[in-house]
Order: C-alpha cells, then sequence, then structure tokens
C-alpha cells in the first residue's frame, strides 16, 4: 500500500513517518524526531506540482519561502516550510505547513508586533509543546515576553467560563492592545482563543499553532471563532482572521489514533463537496494515512488547507459557498450537543452526520448509489462511525438543528450532495420528507 | 439667555421643549408630546446651513430624507429627520436625528431583513418606550415578530452574567442569522446588545435607538461595544457597526436631569478636542441646554454626531486619531472602577478626568491657563463634578489606569489639549512629572 501511496502524490520531506499511538493520550515520541533520509524531494518542491484541481479559480497560491533546500541531512531548522496563502484583502494570511517548523522562530517572530504575548493551551499540550513554542518566541528576541494560560482540555470546557480565564490572564498580567494571542492546540483551543483576541481590548494580534489534524486541516484556517451555548455548538464567537498558521506536523507524533482519525473526516469532506481528484487520492491512500505516513499527512494538509482557503477568500462570512464546509456538520452538531461534549469527537460525529447527509442526498435522487458506497467505504478505512450513537431520537435530531446557524428565517438549509463526485448544494429547497426517511432510517426511535 | 440661544444657533423643529425633569426617574411627560410651534423652520432647513466647522475634512453628510415640511401644525409622523451618515465603506450608515421619530416605521423598518428581531432594553426604559418600539417594528409589517429582553439598568450590570442573559433569549427564541438586534437605552444598554449582536451567530444586524444624551452624543455612533472586567472598564469586546442609528429627541422628555448632564460631558469634549466654534456656541447656550430646550439639544446632538462621524470615517479602529474622543476617559475611567460602578455615572467620572487632563496639560505648559478656567466654567454650568471623589488616591488612579487600552508596550498614551482652543494630542510623550502632580493635586492621598 505504501508503494500505491507514493505513485498516487508528490512525495515530500519525507525525512521521518509519524508515530503510531495506541493510546489515548498525547504522548511525544522522541524516537520520531530524528531523521530517516528516506527520500530527498524537499517540500518546497510540492509548491508548483501537485495543486488538486479547483472548481472555483482563485488566487491561493502555494508557494515556499526562503531558499532551495540541498539534499543531505540537516537540522530541522533548515526545513522550508510550504506556504498557502488565504487572500483576504488587507487581512490576508499564510499557512506555513512543514516539519520542524517550531524550530524556526523567524516564521512565528516575524508576525509579533508589541513586546508581550499570550500563549492559550490546554493541559495535555502544554507538557509537549509549550515550553517549544515560548522558546520560538523568545530566543534571540529578548524583547518579548510571554505569559501563557492553560485550560482543561476538552470540548465540554469551550464555554463562557473557560473563556472568562483567558481574559483574567490577560488583564490581570496587563496586556495591552499590541499584545498577540497564540493558540497552541487543537480545535477548541485554536477557537477559544481566536474569540478571546476578538474581543480582548475589541481586538488584538492572533496566531494559529494548530496541534490537530482536525485544526490543521480546518478549524485552524479561515478565522472561525467562538464558543459553545447549552443549547448549541459555535453559537458565540466572531470571523476574526490570524496573523498566521504554523503547522508543524512533527506535533502530529504525540496524536491519539482516535484524534487523527477525526480530522481525516474533514480530509475527506472536502473531496466530497469540491475536489473529486483529492477524494480519489483519499481512497488509495487512506491505508498510509491511517499509517501516520508522514509525506501522505503532508500532502493532505496542503491540499485540505489549499481547498479550504479558496472558499474562506470567496466567503468569509458564509454568506453561502463557506457553508459548504459544513457537510455532515448539522446533524454531526446535533450529535455532539445531545451525546454531551467528551464521548465523541466532533471528526467522529461530523462521519456519522456525513453519512446521514449522503443518505438524504441519495434518496433526493441527485446522486448515484455508488457515491453513498464509496462514502461508507472511505470512513470505515479511517475507522470513523458511519452510524450516530444508538441514543440519538429523531426528535434530539430535530430539536437541536433548529437551533442551527444556517437556518434562515425559520427554514433550516443543509448541504446535500448533488450531481457527480466533488458536488454540492447549499440548500433549503428539499423535500422534507427525505430529511424525515433519513432520520428514521438511523434513529431507532 | 433663551433669547441668546436663539441668536446663536440655527433654531430647528421647534415643536416643544423637553420637559424638567426633577427627580431622578425617567418620566413619562405626556404633556410635551402636545405641539407647540413657536418657531417654523422645520429640521431639514438645518442640513446645509449650521454645520460647525470640521477640522479634518471628511465626506460626513448632513442631509435631509423625504419631502419638505410645511409650515403648520402636524402629526410629528411627518417630521423629516437630520441624517448624518457615517462613512465607512460597506459599513456605511445613517444616523437619524429629530423629534417623534419612533413614529415612523419605515425609518426602522427599511434596516430589517428578516424576520425576527430582539429589543434588549433594561428595566427602566422598556416601561416607557418598548411598546412604542415594537409597534414601530410592526405596524403594516405582519411578517415581523420581535422578542425582547429586559436587563436590570445600571453600569454594575454590563458584565458577562448580565451578557449571557441576551445569549440565552436568543438562542431560547431560535433566532437566527437574519434577524435584527435593537439597543434600546442608554450606553451601557447600547454597548451590551452591539457585542451580543457582534458576537451572536458570529454576528447579526443591530440597530441602535439611544435614549439618554450620552448615547445619542456619543455611546451609540462608531460601533464601539463591549462589557467590563472587575478590573477595568470596556475590556472585552467589539468594533461592530449599527445598521443604523435612529435618535427621537422625544426620548429625552423622560431622562432625569442628571442623565442629561452626563451626556454633556461628551457634547464639552468635542468641542475642546477638535471644534472651538461648538465649544463657543456651548457656553452661551449651556443655559439652553440645561433648561431641556429643544432647539438646543437638536443642535447640539446633530453637531455631536457629525463630529463623531468624522473621526470616526477615518480611524475605525482606533489606532490613533479615534483616541482623542477619550479626552479625560483614562482619569474618569479610574474614577468609575475604583468608585464602584453606579456612584457617579458616566459623563460625570468623564468631567473630572477632563479637569484633571486639562490641568496637566497646563502644567506641561501645552494650554493657556483661559483655557482651564473655561472648561472649569463650562462643566460647573452643566452642573458637572470638576474634581473626582474624596475618596480617590493617587494609588487607585494608578492601578487603574495601568490597563487602560490605551497603554502600548508598557507605555500610557494620554489625550492632552495642546495648542489653541479645539486642539489636542494623543500621546506618550509627556513629562511623568507632570502626571504625577495632577494626580497629586486631586488627591489627598
Amino acid at each position: 500500500m505504501a508503494a500505491a501511496a507514493t505513485a498516487s502524490y508528490p512525495t515530500i520531506s519525507p525525512k521521518h513517518n509519524l508515530s503510531f499511538s495506541t493510546n489515548n493520550h498525547h504522548r511525544l515520541n522522541k524516537n520520531v524526531l530524528g531523521f530517516v533520509s528516506e527520500n530527498p524531494i524537499p517540500i518546497r518542491s510540492l509548491s508548483l506540482s501537485c495543486s488538486g484541481p479547483a472548481k472555483h479559480s482563485m488566487k491561493v497560491s502555494a508557494t515556499s519561502a526562503a531558499t532551495p533546500m540541498v539534499e543531505t541531512s540537516k537540522s530541522s531548522s533548515d526545513d522550508v516550510p510550504t506556504i498557502v496563502d488565504v487572500d483576504l484583502g488587507d487581512r490576508s494570511y499564510p499557512i506555513y505547513i512543514g516539519s520542524g517548523l517550531l524550530n524556526q522562530p523567524d516564521l512565528l517572530q516575524r508576525h509579533i508586533h508589541g513586546k508581550r504575548v499570550l500563549v492559550v493551551t490546554n493541559t495535555t499540550v502544554a507538557p509537549l509543546y509549550l515550553d517549544k513554542v515560548v522558546n520560538a518566541l523568545t530566543v534571540g528576541n529578548p524583547n518579548v515576553t510571554v505569559e501563557s494560560v492553560i485550560l482543561p482540555d476538552g470540548e465540554k470546557y469551550k464555554d463562557m467560563d473557560t473563556l472568562m480565564k483567558v481574559f483574567d490572564k490577560a488583564i490581570e498580567s496587563r496586556l495591552d492592545r499590541r499584545c498577540t494571542f497564540v493558540a497552541l492546540g487543537g480545535g477548541v483551543i485554536g477557537d477559544m482563543c481566536g474569540y478571546a483576541a476578538a474581543s480582548f481590548l475589541r481586538g488584538v494580534n492572533f496566531i494559529q499553532i494548530p496541534t490537530t489534524v482536525m485544526a490543521q486541516v480546518d478549524s485552524s484556517v479561515g478565522g472561525k471563532t467562538g464558543i459553545n451555548h447549552r443549547l448549541g455548538k459555535n453559537l458565540i464567537g466572531a470571523f476574526y482572521q490570524p496573523q498566521c498558521v504554523l503547522i508543524d506536523t512533527d506535533t502530529l507524533n504525540t496524536l491519539p489514533d482516535r484524534e487523527l482519525a477525526s480530522g481525516l473526516a474533514e480530509v475527506i469532506k472536502y473531496g466530497l463537496i469540491r475536489d473529486a481528484t483529492f477524494f480519489e487520492w483519499q481512497e488509495k491512500n487512506m491505508h498510509a494515512l491511517m499509517s501516520r505516513d508522514a509525506d501522505a499527512f503532508a500532502y493532505a494538509i496542503k491540499r485540505s488547507c489549499e481547498n479550504k482557503a479558496e472558499v474562506v477568500s470567496q466567503d468569509e462570512k458564509e454568506s453561502g459557498l463557506r457553508a459548504t464546509l459544513n457537510l455532515g456538520h448539522t446533524f454531526g452538531h446535533a450529535i455532539e450537543t445531545s451525546y454531551g461534549y467528551g464521548h465523541w469527537l466532533h471528526g467522529e460525529a461530523v462521519a456519522a452526520g456525513t453519512v446521514m447527509a449522503v443518505d438524504m442526498s441519495y434518496r433526493l435522487g441527485w446522486i448515484d448509489e455508488s457515491i453513498v458506497k464509496r462514502v461508507n467505504n472511505i470512513l470505515k478505512l479511517a475507522n470513523l462511525p458511519t452510524t450516530p450513537p444508538e441514543m440519538m431520537t429523531v426528535d434530539m435530531f430535530k430539536s437541536v438543528m433548529a437551533v442551527d446557524k444556517k437556518v434562515a428565517d425559520g427554514l433550516l438549509r443543509l448541504i446535500l450532495l448533488k450531481g457527480p463526485l466533488g458536488n454540492c448544494v447549499f440548500t433549503g429547497d428539499y423535500d422534507r420528507k427525505a430529511l424525515d426517511e433519513t432520520l428514521h432510517a438511523f434513529c431507532k426511535s
């Protein structure tokens, strides 16, 4: 399977494989930080050769910074990041993607404007990467002082009480408008830190350092920030863009398998809604991704960020197109809210929600049965659920979906597949019977 | 004095005088809602003739909408509002100013996009104006449904716990992204409702209906929203512009004297920082304002909004110029935070803070003594304090001022007068000795 993978995507900077974690906690596998020079093609060579097809033409460049790499063994501080630009006028910013980027202080320091930084992280990630990030922010830069606030880990803490801890720390530390907030962690940390940065003194600088697949391929890009309300997910927040996103793919070394698979649900989403070629690549390379092949992951992250950047550039505030990124999320949010945060990961709920959205699309006669099968197959290859938890009822789905952000004037709009693979619609114009049938097909009551 | 007032400013729509309230509570004086046709010049005639001098040339138009008024007794629904435009590109919006505007449903309804409205108000204002506003939103417009949330009244409730009540109501009412939040009340309501609108579902429509002088001349215009933190004022919030601001000057009929005077502190501020002609007009007309002369108030509100609109148009996010609108506010916030919200009104604290800023400017040798005297005189005419409360200490000032939003990299920047009347600077480049001397001059310890 590894050979098939190599044949079907450009191999990039494959100095080491990601570690395989079998437990449910982040852990630092120091072994994998060594360099195995199996393939000398540097990341930068990727930039012009492997862009997948974009259905919407947009200025989204994946360029390489700094100088070419030479084909020798070297310290990771020499790594050249792949850069995906998010084009939003005066709010544009780069996404740096690569191995060992936290060993390149300049990447972060060039985006720090004042003298004060607040790193927002959690109890799981702090022991692994906080020192490294503080070092990257301060080495050779003695004028900068760094504070940190370590939040409890988990979606159930993505609430106003926990957010207030960030404000408390910022204010007690007397941070001012020229400070920078740095989100170090997964999607929950990124969303909360971003909303705190949007709101503190009515807006301060903000940098994303995502450490999970979910955050690296989706939530850290595009400026959606916010917290949950007891009645629904992400109901309070802001659109607020970071100064940059720094994705050090080495941080995946410490990611538990379940978290890794959860992020793949969003990778699969991009293929389904707008990038059939990427979906086909995933079908061929899911085994490589599940065995943490570094090349496969670097490509999946880059291609996902490119897809997201294109969509966000065209529709920053989700007036239409951007909503398509929420394939499966309306069903998924209902699962997360009803089942209780912490039981299922976001991507697990999205996976089951995607199967439901695809089922409904098929019932509407909008897609072939073959797509239904391929979606089920790829999610199973990714060890993701393809049905909601048994406790979910039709009424649970309906009551949470009623407060979804995509309701407009009382009408629930959904993202549904329509046409050949890679095509979708965002619409409230569908037969309610199909929705009911899907809900009943997936719920016992 | 009334004659002098008439001579020194354009008389406008003077159908009725504002009532004189002698107690400390809002009350509705129905008598003053009758029409006394002392002077037939309609508001619209004001639009081209009485703009004060603007030191910064900007596109800020004060135009009149709809058709000319005729010189007859008429219902207030015929009143033509003065319009001040806030020019912010695709976030531009009009400020409607006039008597009886809440009787003109179209002014509000043209800015409602969806079918759902949430009015945010407080226990004092709701009994006076909530029905009227609901009527204005719904009359002839049966598709629109209006919810309301009535918060406790007072600066001490401008906190996260109270803000959550707005989110709770919006979510329980299943409002969606096409809804509109309407702020009905003074500055606290406007700031909280605005921040809630900025954050609910990452941003929904928002309309300001300010009912105090403070809100009408200052806080409702320009998009600053937010809440207080126990360690300081307005430390959590957003820049978020409304769809429109509707100022029905009749709402001042129910405003207590102390609240009315509090708002005048901000009117005086505009004269001091950028509009000497307006300050001179105020010196001549303070008695008319204090006796609630409707013409004087209409002019003071319009000219204040024009000044604010000009500044905000040039510097929406307060990178420099806009900070000058905070003359006296850094000292004033220290008073409000230390003394406890509810003892002094915002404008009262700003008045004392203005005297302190002017004192410091004089100690620095930046202004003539005559300005110091004129500032003290006009504030006394407005029944505003010219010294901080006796309990304030130098340390209290210093500890609150250290977390002011205008601190940058540890340096406190202040707005100070410099040069002839109507000129100021926003600077951290001043002799610390002058600040110490001012603090010691106004504090016993």
